[in-house]
């Protein structure tokens, strides 16, 4: 029965007995962290080859580029080779980088500030305002970048489809409005996909500024837990095809295919956008680590390795998942306080509560001992405007935990909307 | 005899003689590359042991830290410890970067832009103008890092003891001037090392910029290949002594002591700025590459251990800097057409040639298929005034290969010279 439908009594009665159960668990002394998207210790030891797969100074040479020593800016070509397979773009159209896409992210917004992108009137720090756009719930990190430059950001509706694309339609003939965050597969926190009719739209996109990035994290490009590999459109390609070639800046990694602090990153874009941006990266460095280019190369060896590497580390997660999915279904689904979506890969369940009580949900865990990303964080400027998102990154702690994390988490979530109900 | 003093006929005679040497050296069809300070082969094979020392998984903990997984933005701290034994600084004044201190000094500078310094009134994108000092001969890649952001590149004159200090002094009451790059110990391309009194007057600078930028790049810190281990002061003590412990950035790296591609780097700067750039640079990534740190504090363990490695590198360097600098002791300094500093540490010699032939020296160079770095590089714009540095990289080729280099270098410059003498 939907707490809704309680009446007074009744629900008095269910937060006596609610406070109880919190109470118990509180005496437990839990210390669990579900904040970041983090895999488990299980999911390093699954890579731990890649610490010796090149040991043989003689295999420190690739495509004749000596690994150890300085240069080639762009990375090597064999690991251009394994992202454009990956990413289904071409290996001229890929830059690779060091253990973080999120520096690649953040030099294109850099760049553009300082130097201006390849089509940009000027740098965007000479404008007056810039508006950059954020499907919402989105990742945080993203949305700081652009913040940290003084961006206004402005939310973008998701839908079960990807971001609103009649907003964004609607947005993009603003000539201020300079660009947008996507995480098109498996999105960050949603799970969702998006659809390809979401795609084929964003590829057509006619945004009114000629510098406008379509900034595509395809972080979770082949991090399926549940069922088969899902095939994705090639954005570039599509881009292309649309006739706005260097609209698009596509990024990916390793990080949770081999080992997140210490991977590979992949920045594919237009070899027009590759031209001009390699040049200003070129002052920057001299070329990101090849000796962990070619030691990812020779692990993970092409796409075909890659998935079924990724199949291994499913069967981490998946249990993981289910563990979260299933105990929602079960404490918190017949209350009616909470939706969410079931997603087939990526590292998060994204949870909507019932309005105004998501933060007082979180205090409610920390205090137990459960600490999960910051309510808001989901949000430009880490404001939820509805107050109702929360962000469940379930990869970390072993299944054990796990199970008693969730149960601080629904009694917390059922403690906060009954106090909400009761007000 | 020196050119200078020969007549008409016997510098005709002489250019004869020259021409028949540069053509029969031509025909070799050399194809040498003495372009950039790049370490041998033999000096990448020494370390070869990075390779696989890091091989157990259990082993991938360092001070409770998972260095496989994210997180830990400035670095290992014991990868902050041995960087600061090195350097002679505090473990919390360094952070730990990736594979290019270059990356962290563009850092500094793209920060000073786009957010401003931690004493900036505003960031340098909203001043009318930026001045950034440059000793010269210096190292192009600091040059170009400035000039990319627009600032006007100002050239100091360099000394045997380091920058022109009086220069200096003078130049910093400007308040447009916002820093100046340094290489402290053999200065690239130099390998001059600044004498105590240059660093104390560094350190006591009072620059009218309350955010001006020292910018101590201590690429050469260990680097001797002549004689012991030379100590050098702690820049960021005599800083903090002199009442201006925010005003230096100083960087070094692994990139001569390890892997030249795959190193890692260290920017040490007083707390205040650690704790001000962190925040800035926390936008940009989670962390650096912590197994390759771990991986190195393995491996080169502590100052002393560096130190006997260090040794070994020069073993291999030595005979290199003996060949080049003996050559030009036999070839050149009889016949009065250039000068040079006998480094004992570092990756360069740096040529004066007489005025006006460092360009023809190095197209007739090129023509004979030695690739030398491109005269003008040392300066501001790539513009040497009076074109006549040229920096030799003799580390990369092997002893036989720099001779064959060093014949055509010597009979190049001969060459230039007498034609310039005959004009």
């Amino acid at each position: 029965m939907k707490y809704t439908e309680f009446d007074h009594p009744a629900l008095l009665q269910e937060q006596q007995k609610c406070r109880a159960e919190y109470e118990a668990l509180k005496t437990k002394g839990l210390k669990l962290d579900m904040s970041r998207g983090k895999p488990g210790k299980e999911q390093l030891d699954l890579v731990s080859d890649l610490l010796t797969v090149l040991s043989d100074p003689a295999e420190c040479v690739s495509d004749g580029i000596e690994v150890r020593n300085y240069g080639a800016l762009a990375g090597l070509p064999s690991a251009k080779a394994l992202f454009a397979e990956i990413l289904g773009c071409r290996p001229e159209e890929c830059f690779v980088g060091g253990n973080a896409s999120l520096v690649l992210m953040y030099d294109v917004i850099s760049k553009a500030y300082t130097h201006g992108l390849l089509h940009s009137e000027k740098p965007w720090c000479r404008l007056e305002r810039v508006k950059f756009l954020c499907p919402a719930p989105g990742y945080d990190r993203h949305f700081r970048i652009t913040e940290s430059f003084g961006a206004e950001l402005i939310t973008v509706d998701m839908t079960s489809d990807g971001p609103d694309m009649d907003q964004v339609e609607t947005l993009v003939q603003d000539p201020e409005v300079k660009g947008i965050w996507c995480v098109p597969k498996y999105s960050n926190p949603d799970g969702i996909v998006y659809s390809e009719e979401t795609v084929r739209r964003f590829a057509n996109l006619k945004p009114a500024a000629p510098d406008f990035a379509l900034m595509w994290d395809n972080a979770y490009c082949v991090h399926e837990f549940e069922g088969e590999f899902v095939p994705f459109p090639d954005i570039l390609s599509l881009c292309r095809e649309a006739g706005s070639p260097d609209m698009v800046f596509e990024f990916a990694s390793t990080s949770k295919i081999t080992f997140p602090g210490a991977g590979i990153s992949v920045m594919a874009a237009s070899e027009a956008n590759q031209k001009y941006m390699q040049k200003l990266i070129g002052v920057q460095i001299i070329g990101y680590d090849k000796v962990n280019q070619r030691r990812h190369v020779k692990y993970l060896k092409n796409k075909t390795e890659t998935l079924a590497l990724m199949k291994r580390h499913a069967a981490f997660l998946r249990p993981k998942f289910r563990m979260v999915l299933d105990t929602l279904e079960r404490e918190i689904a017949p209350l009616g306080i909470a939706e969410w979506q079931r997603p087939k890969g990526g590292y998060f369940v994204s949870v909507n509560t019932m309005d105004g009580i998501a933060k007082r949900t979180l205090a409610l865990c920390k205090e137990a001992g459960v600490v999960m990303t910051s309510a808001g964080a989901t949000f430009p400027y880490g404001i939820d405007p509805r107050d109702r998102n929360i962000r469940v990154a379930p990869t970390l702690p072993p299944v054990e935990e796990l199970s008693q994390a969730m149960k601080v988490f629904c009694v917390s979530m059922r403690l906060a909307a009954l106090e909400n109900l009761l007000k």
